[in-house]
């Protein structure tokens, strides 16, 4: 189980690796919001996403030889990326349809993509023979102790900024989808900061975390495609996150379309800072949506948009 | 005269107040330039430019009962937000045709705004009657030492970080006007990071410094309006600025309007920032102008840019 500790050999680990992201703010979106807002720009990691610090704090620990992942999206990217930087092979399984420049973008990090067919593979079945026949380690996107360690990193450093900010009691609100960040960051503020209450955000009609808190027990999705906020589709919570986050995390938060959208608009103006949709789901919610307190603090976990999303967003 | 004990007296004030804005990179601008590209995001300072160092520092050394500044742009937002901060007021006097958003944001952040009509008024008899009246203190937008020292303590973070990064021999491409920042940067790189040399970059048709440290003398802009990179458009360097710029900068460089786009359009992918044009030319020349040694320091000036511009860039 990961606890403060492992997420403190972690942050060790991710020293001069990962990138402290800042704690941005503006006044305008002060006045909207009605409270002070504070955004930890994790749109700026390595990457495009606070994906690298689960990647590079489980292959540092783990030392595989090699190491293999599923993901079309930002995992995939942390994950080549870090396994680029300690020297070892990575092997990235991706659907035959997703997009090419998340594929390109892959490969060019150094990583051997592999691609399946949705209709016609077993994913599970050709990942396991690639993992044997190689030797290669499975780095899961978030159900992994050390993932959620490395992620949890993101909270010590919130810790110390609200610290900095003068804030020692508020919301911390996250963009949630299988809960690696969502958990590991509850772990560390419940050690260093616990006046800080981490709240998951999801986008709307894929609630399952928001859903699973309100009811205590794990609610899945119904749909798994179809959202703009594909980052941060899954299909439930995971077996180690669900715990965590049941224990610890306040009550969800579910934000439209139109409110990320308009959260990455205002990202672009105020912030000046790029946000993909999934990574705008939280400050949507810090902007759009009642709260408490004087103060919240939203995450920005990532900016992995095409310009074409970003024009939408920009034209409403 | 700015040296670097001011910008180090600068730096004090700044403690606190100003954001240690972060030093960005990425594996795929570092293989399209062909070495490393180290970013100084200081679009992600407070008011979206680093205009806030310099109308801090000269408000807090001065120590001014009220403040008079003309600016339709980044130097407006600097220093109403450092007026504000300080609790004394600031008159900003702009053109009556500014664009709308930015008289709002001026006024929004605090200012009061002065509207004259650029035909049938003098600008500055304007300012120099309500500065005595009101006995309100000129904040220069570059030449006027305490801005200049301001602007050098963004030298001060960029020596240091490009030490954290290994780099200590490096042209540092600076996006110049006045020349303020330009010049306070290489004062304190002279001092901190001698390895470093700082290139002034200009739009096309408006390089009065490149065109002046190319001839030795100071060399005016024909025309001053009707580029998209309004924020660094100046008649020609300062009093203050140009011996400076001439005894420590390199050669400047000069990038087209295309490749400020081009920039924006990269910083957008790939390092998730939002820049303006006049933002975007020191990155553009790192990209697209060639360069030598292994690794090129671009700052990244600001990113108070409209909706419109930006899917401009996006759609290139």
């Amino acid at each position: 189980m990961t606890d403060i500790m492992m997420i403190e050999a972690a942050a060790a680990r991710l020293q001069g690796k990962a990138r402290r992201t800042p704690m941005l703010s503006s006044p305008f979106l002060d006045d909207l919001a009605g409270r002070r807002v504070l955004v930890k720009a994790e749109c700026l990691q390595h990457t495009g996403s606070f994906k690298f610090r689960g990647a590079w704090n489980a292959i540092s620990a783990l030392e595989p030889a090699g190491v293999i992942a599923f993901s079309s999206g930002n995992h995939a990217q942390g994950v080549a990326l870090a396994a680029r930087l300690r020297g070892i092979g990575a092997v990235i399984i991706m659907p035959a349809d997703a997009p090419a420049i998340k594929i390109a973008n892959t490969r060019d990090l150094g990583a051997e993509v592999v691609l399946y067919d949705r209709e016609t593979e077993d994913r599970d079945a050709l990942g396991a023979r690639l993992a044997a026949e190689r030797g290669l380690t499975l780095i899961k996107p978030f159900d992994m102790a050390e993932v959620i360690a490395g992620q949890g990193t993101c909270g010590l450093e919130i810790a110390e900024q609200a610290a900095e900010a003068g804030v020692s009691a508020a919301d911390v609100l996250v963009c949630c989808g299988g809960g690696g960040l969502t958990s590991g960051v509850a772990l560390a503020l419940e050690a260093r900061a616990p006046g800080l209450c981490v709240r998951p955000v999801e986008p709307e009609g894929f609630d399952d975390v928001t859903r699973s808190l309100a009811t205590g027990k794990i609610q899945t999705n119904t749909r798994l495609s179809g959202s703009i906020c594909d980052a941060i589709v899954t299909p439930r919570p995971g077996a180690l996150t669900w715990p965590i986050i049941q224990r610890l995390c306040g009550p969800g938060a579910v934000v439209s379309e139109d409110q990320a959208l308009k959260a990455m608009a205002l990202a672009h103006d105020r912030l000046k800072i790029v946000l993909e949709p999934g990574g705008a789901v939280a400050l949507a919610a810090a902007l759009f949506l009642p709260g408490q307190g004087d103060a919240v603090i939203a995450l920005a976990t990532g900016g992995n948009v095409d310009r074409a999303m970003m024009a939408r967003a920009l034209a409403l």
